[in-house]
């Protein structure tokens, strides 16, 4: 058994890992462990109708490891290099099972219900979103702060912040990317309720952008000209920028909070019910491509037995998944389009369910250290 | 017994929690609960000796209330209030015990090894800066990341992210304020090793300063001026500004992260010993003053007993400790200024032990539910 180095960068530049090596105590402890610890890559692999360089490649290294089983870990992009190296071998004659595991915390893959790795994102937003909730409103003066959160196209991740509301401690206003942001309306939105409670605590996707399609966050241009009263530039990304128009608006203290890297990486707040469903996904993508499938993806379907949420599997074929990007349901979204509904939290809520057990080393998280053997 | 809200504001505002009727679970969850429940404020209390205006009212509510045991929990400026009123009081014959409670996560108090906050804020730190080096590191590009983290002027949370990297997995470089910041030394730095390893993830305090003592977070003005190739300003805080000088100087990908207030209040990270000690703080204030101290503050004591840090209280003036801030010893950061010795290590890793019993709500932190009874 064999890792790729970065993905299919490493079955080109022949970076492969002997898994075979590895304690099994340490893989183990990937459950605990955020990122990729076999590295990532972004790397975007040519058609292969009009370029096969890459798969003729690939050939040659599945052919040197005598690969017959290739599964593959990601989001669209990944989805979309399976599809095309499946094709890709079953023209070639080439004997290889292919398999799809799925794998976004965007959770905008088409087909299945969720993603692994959503209800980890979607828990480390909700409690920070808690938290944060907390912090801003324990003044006695006013405040408006402005939470970003990953999304360029689907709301997914922006949403789960309403799970903090739910909890009784999160954002008034809730922004996504699928319904257009319009500036004004918004800014009046705000400014109403800070007139009313003194508080607002708002979460917006970075992917919010106008009827026209232009990203908020590209307004930027025009706000960085403008300098405070020590002439200085206002500087920020979307949260910054949001609030420092919101401050001249109202007046109010403002605080701009990007959950940037933070929200991807943070393993220490991971959903049990996620890391288990994860564990799931590829459980049943190695069983299916041994029992004799390949060219699927393996996809979630939720049920409700007993009124408590389940999760099964199916196979679904790569090519009804790669390059299609699964929104937030626009029934999820209030119709005045500044929060989720009721739907919205009782399809997310029961993703971020369970404490998994977490190890640690003088009370910090414990990482999986792997020896990473070069296979020859 | 009462709470006021918002400290002292509460107090001059006549707002004052009957604390008695609290439900003593809620008041438990409060060790699980972010911020201040109570409400915190940043009221600048007048020299008693120039204006009492503040002083009489405040002796007009003690009055009121028959208030005898006063305590004020807080850093240095709610020290320096604390310290005022006692003194007021004194002055006045009005019999008060006056007892100062730290907390602070800057950890800035003077006086005392450490300060309640503290312990948390640097395991929030660690854990999060142990996770973005995972994620920083990811793919197969350069990459140089820059973490922002609070404390004007004194280093002990920018210190903590060296925590991580005794862990085996954070910051490569890390500037703490107590030593001037050579913007050009540091450019320098970060390139060669930018250049030997490809991944540079560098964690700087928000108080950087040159040798003239200008903050690095106010060159930003001339940073604000240059566009990138779309015309949009190069936009950003302190870590943004660093990352986009370092992209300009290595044409490496970069990504700036500010902690900004989720570092403030991470409770779900806390740390059980912090904890504990917050908790033997407001103990050790309520035994003495019954005893008749006063005008005093809690102060820590660190011991090694067996090898085992132990952590001892004592009470000091609270006029020693009012305005003096304590911070990171030069002799633990390194000759280069750009990271800290083992010295802070041994320091700092003991304050951050243990994870205490958290209470969740669907797997989300529960937190105190106060019914807050303004007394008449």
């Amino acid at each position: 058994m064999y890792g790729a180095a970065h993905g299919i960068k490493g079955v080109l530049d022949d970076k492969l890992y002997i898994m075979d090596e590895e304690d099994p105590y340490e893989l183990e402890l990937l459950k605990n462990t955020p990122s990729s610890e076999l590295g990532s890559a972004r790397y975007k692999i040519a058609d292969p109708d009009k370029d096969d360089t890459d798969y003729k490649r690939i050939l040659e290294i599945f052919r040197k490891y005598d690969v017959r089983y290739f599964f593959y870990n990601g989001g669209n992009d990944s989805m979309d290099t399976c599809e095309k190296i499946s094709r890709y071998m079953k023209k070639e004659g080439y004997e290889c099972r292919v398999m799809g595991v799925p794998k976004t915390i965007d959770n905008d893959l088409w087909g299945t219900d969720h993603c692994p790795g959503f209800g980890s994102a979607a828990k480390y937003i909700a409690t920070s979103c808690m938290e944060v909730s907390k912090d801003a409103r324990v003044y006695d003066t006013g405040m408006i702060s402005v939470i970003e959160i990953m999304g360029r196209h689907a709301g997914w991740l922006a949403g789960s912040a309403a799970l903090a509301s739910y909890s009784g401690s999160g954002p008034d206003l809730v922004y996504l990317p699928e319904v257009p942001f319009d500036y004004e309306k918004f800014c009046a939105e705000v400014v109403e309720m800070y007139k009313k409670q003194g508080k607002v605590l708002i979460a917006v996707s970075e992917g919010i952008h106008d009827a026209e399609g232009k990203f908020i966050s590209e307004y930027s241009s025009n706000l960085a000209q403008e300098k405070d009263a020590f002439g200085h530039a206002q500087l920020g990304g979307l949260a910054v920028q949001l609030a420092e128009e919101l401050k001249k608006r109202t007046g109010s203290k403002v605080r701009g909070i990007e959950l940037s890297l933070l929200q991807r990486c943070g393993a220490h707040l991971a959903s049990e019910t996620d890391v288990n469903e994860a564990v799931l996904a590829g459980k049943t993508a190695v069983e299916a491509a041994v029992s004799g499938e390949t060219g699927k993806m393996v996809a979630f379907e939720r049920e409700t037995v007993d009124g408590k949420y389940v999760c099964r599997t199916k196979l679904i074929p790569l090519e009804s998944v790669a390059n299609f990007e699964k929104k937030v349901p626009l029934e999820w979204i209030t119709p005045e389009g500044n929060n989720v509904t009721q739907g919205f939290i009782d399809y997310a809520l029961p993703l971020i369910q369970g404490e998994p057990e977490r190890v640690y080393e003088n009370s910090l998280p414990r990482y999986a250290r792997l020896k990473k053997v070069l296979a020859k």
